[in-house]
């Protein structure tokens, strides 16, 4: 089967339709990194690729986000995906949309203070293509942990029934988180990246070995810091559940981190275990 | 066919699955004014009885909301429904549940202004209550037509597949507005209220004759409050299609009220024409 590329609604429904008919098990992967959990797990995917305009607080990170369309589209096609569906702005937000869906609680602080209402957009957008595929499963990376606890509340909350599974966080060799951000680093700020990744599961393993947050987190921040990072926006300890802030590892947690390299964002995070050694969630 | 009651979702989805199965065409109507014309227009129709806390805005007005569910049941077995679910808050807001769809544009001013976070509540459960019983037609009454505008956008701009279908508005002999509020009206308050609709369709035929809007409707509030009304919140002219604010009457209109008599408030709307006389929605 080769890739089906659409970039309307009607045609999506169409085929959608015609897999419904034969029974078979649909996913939807909005990411390149959640595809092969899918290929793996559903009869047929279908892959988005959709520059959402809500999701970007300022202009200039909208302009600058990576746009690989036509490489988008070959990797998904040598992957094995089904069906690309590509809409355009006006055709997810025709005029007169009107419609914001916001989830309170696992939205909060991270990448939601520093991003006020991407976390709308996020489950706005992810709603609609729920919907507009109608998909048995879908499926989301853990890199973007806290997108996927929003993703999975909305759905839940709103009686969806495409069941949102969490896909492992893939890593380069080095342990840099796998992100369509990365392409933005100079080879300098390439070099200094994994140092994120690294201090992430140093901190995961003392806060598991006994150490308390507070110091564990502090130093931490000290160590991206003198890794070249310009800003740590933030570097936190939080319930895996509902991502309460945690002061003392008292449940299974993440410790989760977003900060900047020169020009570009980087966010990461890891499992926290209760007890023993810290082990990263693509492990 | 008799009546099925259910209480819980997983009942209600077997139930809905089953008529799936069959291929026939679902109607919910969330409303009894909106009873018969969704039995007149699908194959098996679900009503709901639900007292959503999330659309009132003061817990006077919840706590004071007329509860009939012995009656509303023998009444909807009588007319014919296949279905009645009645879930409570608990199975629709279980713990934890965080969120919240809004509708710009539709949802302000009018009832929007006088109840705040009312149209938040109603976009949010009827949202529900579409993905719940997964049906093709949706049928609300027009008495409520802001909330007839909101919920309509609502399930466009999200992709719900369901299809929103407005009720004329069913009157009482003397010209009053059915609604569950009607029965707290006493019985000297129950002799004024007809008066509402009355100013309604006057003012309504003036403005298509050519009146001027901001005098015909500084006349309607004077008399609805000589009428006996207490508190006339609004009376506006607004666009048929948009629900936005009109000076004149340049387009297809309706003119929406809400007004006090002693402590219950009704509310009520007629169409505009902007020609000939204004003719009532459920002539």
């Amino acid at each position: 089967m080769s890739l089906v590329v659409v970039h309307t609604l009607p045609e999506l429904r169409e085929v959608v339709a015609s897999w419904r008919r034969e029974q078979l098990r649909i996913a939807v992967a909005p990411t390149m990194g959640a595809l092969h959990e899918a290929l793996a797990r559903a009869d047929r995917v279908v892959a988005t690729i959709f520059i959402n305009p809500k999701q970007f607080d300022n202009a200039a990170d909208l302009a600058g986000y990576p746009r690989t369309y036509e490489s988008d589209v070959e990797q998904l096609a040598r992957a094995g995906a089904h069906l690309l569906y590509a809409p355009d702005a006006a055709q997810m937000y025709p005029a007169g949309f009107a419609t914001t869906i916001s989830v309170r609680g696992v939205s909060e602080g991270l990448c939601g203070t520093f991003r006020p209402g991407h976390f709308d957009g996020v489950a706005t957008v992810v709603a609609k293509l729920f919907l507009q595929t109608g998909a048995d499963l879908a499926f989301f990376g853990e890199k973007d942990f806290q997108q996927l606890k929003v993703v999975r509340r909305m759905a839940a909350d709103l009686d969806i029934p495409t069941r949102v599974i969490g896909c492992p966080t893939v890593r380069e060799a080095d342990g840099l988180a796998m992100s369509s951000r990365n392409a933005r680093l100079t080879p300098a700020e390439r070099g200094a990246a994994p140092n994120l990744a690294a201090t992430l599961f140093a901190i995961a393993e003392r806060l598991s070995a006994g150490d308390a947050a507070p110091s564990a987190i502090a130093r931490g921040v000290a160590d991206i810091r003198a890794a070249g990072f310009r800003e740590v926006e933030y570097l936190e300890l939080r319930a895996e559940e509902d991502l309460r802030p945690l002061q003392t590892l008292d449940r299974p947690a993440r410790l989760l981190v977003a900060a900047w390299l020169g020009d570009t964002r980087l966010i990461d995070n890891v499992e926290v275990l209760l007890r023993g050694r810290a082990v990263a969630a693509s492990e």
